[in-house]
């Protein structure tokens, strides 16, 4: 058992604070990871407030882990001390359903082993506990490499913001010449642009506020529109063949259905807390659209999308939080006031 | 210009009854059809009773027509008198959009020019008049061929309830193997439960009446699910590809998406006329599932269509019905009493 640094949330009600946690000693199929940088990712936020219902407390958040491998298994293959790694949202799935076997764990039937918070049934029911900590020890299956080309920081949230937003670009067949919109430019949007833009898809931003548009821009996008506005709503429609939308918040889909080419489709990545308004029946039937949703990846998926990501140059915006300002940090996160994601830099634990 | 016989709503509150209509004289491109046999669609119900919106008075409903040709303009090269032809749901489209372009006529950006009830523009505003008519006039493009394996009256359904649920059948890419939920059994759930089984699927259909389960096997389903039970719809559940919904009254998709499996898809073809339940934005992501439409099929499509039913054996199971008992047979479909769809003898008009 090693002993980790950690900030942990003790309740709903009390943010992070310094503690320490312990990390297994690593069985023949993990690998040790000393921790580098980690992601803030909203789903952190949530789950350090129980906005998504009670948690096992303490609680380590953090999912977006890249380090550097520190001790292998004796069976661990894949891996050697000194590779740069990451991990992501989870680290386990039931590796037998039909999911798994395709290679589609983040569906596992059974139920994936999420990275902070989750029974870890493989590992005598211990909580998981996330990457807000020095260290980390996850079964090399659910380990994936840090290519050469990428800097570990900016890499951080592409284990969750940038896999999100990958999977179903690739999954609806994107390619040179699509048009693809992106609602909402928060850690999601800004990836699901530079994604589609990489693909070579021509790409529109919906934003609430037209003080973003120059930032949309800055970030690869050919079009913006500001989604209140309806005559600019208007001369968007018919546009697209496919819109990643990020916003958790509560929001009418129908807007932007209008937006859509014939055979196109919306797919839904942020869980909204409340009931959304209906989508239209009529809306889809006429002219052949599609609401759908999608959930991070796979692993081998998630490992090709750094891959590309490598070749195309394509990484997170990134700021550099020190782990005494988390809980400063998570109020601006709130407030959407930061350009797109935070990394916790875990020397400074 | 000929005179026609045909049955026509005078108002919304009058129902149908006996009267004469004129038909242009074919153009260059047209082809004039010696009507045999018009299917009854729920959507004649609807716009003779004004329930989608006022119509033009006189209406002469019926879009699933079967005849024979009588008359060819100049310039048709498809057609020539006596050969077995349909007409389904449009007459006409602006030809130049890209659906149109591409087959796909029915999404017509323009608007595709329905059967009945709509402005003809390239034949002086004229209101179109449907099937339950002794003649129509039809340009050849939108004029398609019955194989000469269908029976006539039997075919007739398959221009609106065959290619209505053909179509999505094909685009979701239905093969040998596939599980394909029906959800209603009514002239469009009996048409997708034989076509499916046609492509080879495994099929469940999904109804509200127990009564059903056996009429549900004889039309060659496999597996039938009383959706009023939760313990069938328990059972039913991660089984299903593909869900086609034939039910226009209001009703809760939710249910269905836990039958789907992983990727799967629900496509709603009846228009409802009230709000449905909001669908959940967390069901779709967490499983990857879709919920979308279809509106019947590009020509193209329906002709493809008719010769997979002529190879394959598939027609509609239809119940005769003679003109003056159309008023009686709306009454019978709105009860749900129909084995599974009228069709109008033409002689009797």
């Amino acid at each position: 058992m090693t002993v980790a640094k950690a900030y942990a949330a003790m309740s709903a009600s009390t943010g992070l604070e310094p503690t320490t946690i312990d990390r297994r000693e690593p069985g023949a199929h993990d690998v040790e990871i000393d921790i580098e940088f980690c992601g803030l990712c909203h789903s952190d936020v949530h789950s350090v407030r129980g906005e998504w219902g009670n948690q096992h407390w303490p609680l380590v958040p953090g999912h977006e882990i890249v380090g550097t491998v520190a001790r292998v298994g004796s069976e661990v293959t894949e891996f050697g001390i000194g590779d740069a790694v990451g991990v992501g949202c989870m680290v386990d799935s039931c590796r037998e359903c039909e999911s798994c076997q395709e290679g589609f764990e983040q569906y596992c039937e059974v139920g994936m082993v999420g990275t902070y918070g989750a029974v870890d049934k493989r590992n005598g029911d211990a909580i998981t506990q996330g990457g807000y900590a020095s260290s980390v020890v996850v079964d090399e299956n659910y380990v994936v490499r840090i290519p050469a080309g990428l800097a570990k920081a900016a890499a951080a949230p592409l284990l969750c913001a940038g896999i999100t937003t990958y999977s179903p670009l690739r999954y609806f067949g994107v390619e040179e010449g699509d048009t693809v919109g992106v609602v909402g430019l928060g850690g999601l949007g800004h990836m699901a642009v530079k994604l589609a833009k990489a693909m070579g898809a021509e790409v529109t931003v919906f934003t609430t506020s037209p003080a973003k548009a120059e930032a949309a821009h800055e970030l690869g996008a050919d079009h913006v529109v500001v989604s209140k506005d309806p005559e600019q709503m208007k001369g968007a429609r018919n546009s697209l063949n496919l819109i990643i939308d990020t916003v958790a918040a509560e929001h009418d889909i129908n807007t932007y259905l209008k937006t859509l080419k014939r055979d196109g489709a919306i797919v839904q990545l942020g869980m909204p807390e409340k009931p959304m308004p209906p989508v239209s029946p009529g809306a889809l039937i006429r002219r052949r659209l599609a609401y759908g949703g999608s959930m991070i990846g796979g692993i081998a998926e998630t490992q090709e999308m750094l891959d590309f990501c490598a070749e195309h140059g394509v990484a997170s915006d990134i700021e550099m939080v020190d782990a005494e300002d988390l809980n400063a940090a998570y109020e601006r996160m709130v407030a959407g006031d930061v350009k797109y994601r935070f990394v916790l830099d875990t020397a400074t634990l």
